[in-house]
């Protein structure tokens, strides 16, 4: 086993579009004393990708349609916001008050990632554009500036079934495996595993979002170290962590 | 802010029925040269809680009825298995194969939380009876043990929706706030915040699962140091951390 694991949360000014994400994070790790090593995974929050993209809606011009209306007046939510989620949703399968159940890129999330919290004052943020992209990107730049090995992973904030609160949900990882693979290992008791898989980005974007804070903490960076995800310098697909709909104890039902 | 968060695994001998939590959590932070500080937080896998209150299930002395058998073939399980699922689950809605989506103590889960890995040949594993009560009286022990105000979490995994893997579910708490209500504040721009609750104890869940690992680790026992959540000497109810069903997002359409 590993020793401990660390985690370090990383203050930023607040970003804008057009910043660099990499001169942000170099100055949070340079204002903290942090130098990365081998095998670090720099965790960012998707808002601060997406805000640097300029991937925001202003929702001042934004045109609710019929069908965002009604949805808006059922769910007690604005009709612009409602707009831009049925903007950016694949599916929309229903609704609770304040949220829209929604298929985004893969996952079953509410409004589509879209969220105003802190986004700039008449805009919602919305996810980062292509999150494989953006965290390969900014692991090439960071392992270059550094002459480290590093993962990258995005990170937002979801919700799950009957809980209360929001936890972290990777929307893209670069330079380590997302999920870590069981089936066929065998367990204590040398019984063979059958469905057994762990999350392992989803775990370190739990990690990462419990330390990032959910207000206004301005902590939109934090580096894991010595992490049981093991950085091995390949990049994996944000739907290799996902799962087909019709295997999904949950959704297999909302579906069906 | 607070300096970094510190997780230190923790190795255990296999626990059997009967043996005591106490002192196996205090062997293996002997073994790993730890002394708890004011503010730690200490969690303890679900399956070594129930393991040691004798809480499993022997299959061969399960009869299963003929609803059992209709859904162990609907769903490709064991008939035996699937009996002592519907032993302990509060309501059954669906599955997938391998696993039945239930309720259970107001958790949406799946198989009602019985689960055959690392358990005793022949045995499943159950929910530990009262979670409440069980980490309430590891806290006072603890506590009194080391002199030291302690936080006690109990950790399972879970699945969530379309993501592949597990990662991790509080089960109940003692000595902190669960969730963090974020109701009223203010973010970045002053903007009031509506829905917003941070699910601390989850994400705690999450970095001791992730430490822990899935299969055979023998690492049941996780120390976090630093976290975010503040350790207050009081306890909460395990239904402190759980939605309404009306107000989930996933489970008001399964339901409705």
């Amino acid at each position: 086993m590993k020793s401990r694991m660390e985690v370090y949360p990383l203050k930023s000014s607040i970003l804008k579009p057009g910043d660099s994400l990499q001169e942000s994070i170099a100055d949070a790790l340079s204002i903290s004393r942090i130098r990365p090593h081998n095998g670090d995974i720099i965790a960012v929050a998707s808002k601060v990708v997406a805000i640097v993209e300029g991937n925001m809606a202003r929702l001042s011009s934004v045109r609710p349609s019929k069908r965002a209306r009604r949805l808006a007046q059922r769910y007690k939510m604005d009709p612009e916001f409602v707009q831009v989620v049925l903007n950016e949703s694949d599916k929309v399968y229903s609704g609770v008050n304040g949220a829209l159940l929604t298929l985004k890129d893969g996952d079953a999330v509410a409004n589509a990632g879209a969220d105003q919290k802190n986004a700039p004052l008449g805009y919602a943020v919305l996810w980062p554009r292509d999150s494989d992209k953006a965290s390969r990107r900014l692991r090439a730049q960071m392992e270059r500036r550094y002459g480290k090995k590093l993962g990258i992973l995005i990170v937002d904030s979801r919700v799950t079934p009957l809980r209360l609160g929001t936890i972290g949900l990777a929307l893209g990882c670069a330079g380590f495996a997302p999920v870590r693979d069981l089936r066929g290992s065998v367990d204590l008791y040398h019984r063979r595993a059958r469905i057994t898989v762990h999350a392992l980005a989803d775990g370190l974007a739990g990690v990462a979002h419990l330390v990032m804070g959910e207000s206004k903490e301005q902590t939109p960076f934090v580096l894991v170290r010595n992490s049981p995800a093991m950085v091995d310098g390949r990049n994996r697909s944000r739907n290799s962590m996902q799962l087909p709909s019709r295997e999904c104890l949950y959704m297999s039902s909302i579906i069906d």
